[in-house]
């Protein structure tokens, strides 16, 4: 009975996050870097972007991946960093945040171009 | 105990899709819709590819929104699809598929641009 408890106690706290996730504000960013910017630079910025979700506590989910898609449909962009907050509010905090506004000093000469689309999960 | 069985149980049940979805596959597709469409056909694509997400198994998670960004880095991009699969297999199988081809069909005649770009969650 104890055991059991114990385990839907468990249970309990790996689900939280997912029912605090209910309609969360996702931040999904495409980037293409420069063909000046070498392998290890860009390997540089990808491991800044998950520090940085790492620093800023309104930043909730943070994951990341390069372009696999088959359908040839990705317009240059080769990353894409989605980053999952519990409303604007915490966008509204990371953005202006020193540790942003430095990982962004870092991309931009990196960065040939982004696009941005924020949307409340339906 | 035999609430708490099941309360433990129903518990399971909520946190499978999140355990399953380690390293998922995620589809991420942009919408620009041509000046010409009309917001009945817009809400008719939208409606239409939730539909279509409830239609191909290999679909394992479905969310979409319209552009709330403040940052004004979408370039005329309004919509996001975010749209998982298990692995690149659940891509390839949903891509050809009668359904998805007949969901193309229906939103071709009212896209301005779209972009894609599909990656495996790090």
């Amino acid at each position: 009975m104890k055991a059991l408890l114990a385990f839907t106690a468990t249970l309990l706290l790996m689900i939280t996050p997912t029912l605090a996730a209910d309609a969360p504000y996702r931040h999904v960013v495409f980037f293409k870097f420069k063909d000046s910017a070498s392998a290890e630079q860009v390997k540089g910025i990808e491991t800044a972007f998950a520090e940085l979700a790492k620093k800023i506590d309104t930043v909730k989910g943070f994951e990341w991946g390069t372009n696999v898609s088959p359908e040839g449909l990705n317009d240059g962009f080769t990353h894409c960093f989605f980053v999952t907050f519990a409303d604007k509010a915490g966008l509204e905090t990371y953005l202006p945040h020193a540790a942003h506004q430095e990982f962004v000093g870092k991309l931009k000469p990196l960065l040939d171009k982004v696009c941005v689309l924020d949307y409340v999960a339906r």
